[in-house]
């Protein structure tokens, strides 16, 4: 990694939640705007359209080999394609070789599996979407229930809408809260659900837990029965 | 329209800011999850892939004309790209002719402004990014500053991250509060913006406005020296 050029990749694979994936690119593309130095790619296996969880087809702008020596690698989640991302080799092989100079490696969302799929998250504390976070031990790591968790180099967001919480606490510890408070201004990052925060008290988490990540590990592991069979063992274990 | 299919159509062009529409498109995508009566396209000018104001490239999964009749059409913001878009003749004609059937014309940050040029805010209430808001009125519409403006079919969202309150909102009015709690919690959207919400009273605006819209409006208007001029009047008469 040059002192001049500090690359932050955000990685895409076929299958992806966009949301994921493009609030910490927006967030992080608002700090290279304030701060040259900072440099954002969009890495994937390849360059051409791939699928995600909607409609929307998105486009990497560099391979994989062209970003070899990344500053920080983002890695976002999705349902049944982020399980199979879990045992996609390039992927894996790209966090691995990646790491041990990135200063930092992050996750939103069930992206958090993927790092720890990588070996990544070994003895460390981490977080995932709400529905998944048991699954975190299957890989040594100690879950937890927070928006965004930072241990060593590794930081992990909870689920989908928080990479935008954890991209701007990035913008923070990187560039100092005057370059935080631009970009929440420019992107008028300032919430007003409608119908509130989410009360987790009230809230129906059992119209989807254990059923959704029951069906992306079966959906998305269907080839890899040992993997399948571990994190099912971990989800039961937990419910 | 047909009775059975909704389809809402999250128009794209080249240079927006992907956030913008990602965040509707999301919510929508979980809508749609719920309900399958709502049909989610990406639409656009064509399906070739097509840049963001980010180094990520996306791609429409629908032609304009293979989307004649929407039940909702919405448009997104950006930077100078979206003041090309207010003259982008068949984005424009799409607007336009979509409008009459549509049961709702939305937009999120400066896409209002594309609504407008359409003459699709003429006497309505509006809302946009937080530096665009005064441009508003040079196409008859009275600006609001509200997180998303609901005027007769046409609802208006504030910049950027406003665009997820108003999709979750939509969710509410169109399959009931129990479905935006359902995807608000597959989305996990629990905001803890790291600085805390934006603080209007001290938030340093200056640094961006009315620069941003005047960067915006003399390099996305070069062509167009009276709509630019009509615009710039419009900035000056309210800084």
């Amino acid at each position: 990694m040059s002192e001049q050029q500090r690359t932050i990749a955000m990685v895409v694979y076929p299958g992806l939640t966009p949301l994921d994936m493009v609030g910490p690119l927006q967030v992080l593309g608002g700090l290279s705007a304030l701060d040259p130095r900072f440099e954002i790619a969009v890495v994937g296996e390849h360059t051409d359209p791939m699928p995600t969880d909607t409609p929307l087809q998105i486009c990497a702008d560099r391979a994989f080999d062209e970003v070899p020596d990344p500053f920080a690698v983002i890695v976002p989640g999705g349902m049944a394609p982020t399980m199979r991302a879990m045992t996609d080799e390039r992927l894996q092989e790209y966090l691995r070789d990646t790491a041990p100079g990135a200063r930092l490696m992050g996750s939103v969302c069930t992206g958090s599996l993927v790092l720890g799929a990588a070996g990544l998250l070994t003895g460390r504390e981490a977080t995932s979407h709400w529905a998944f976070l048991p699954l975190l031990a299957a890989f040594g790591a100690t879950p937890v229930r927070r928006r965004w968790v930072t241990d060593g180099p590794v930081v992990t967001a909870a689920g989908v809408a928080a990479g935008i919480d954890m991209a701007l606490h990035l913008v923070s510890t990187l560039a100092g809260e005057d370059a935080a408070r631009r970009v929440q201004l420019v992107i008028e990052y300032d919430p007003e659900p409608p119908l509130g925060p989410l009360d987790w008290e009230t809230a129906d988490t059992a119209a989807f837990s254990p059923s959704m990540p029951e069906y992306a590990i079966r959906e998305g592991l269907g080839d890899y029965p040992e993997l399948r069979e571990r994190l099912a063992t971990q989800l039961r274990a937990q419910s």
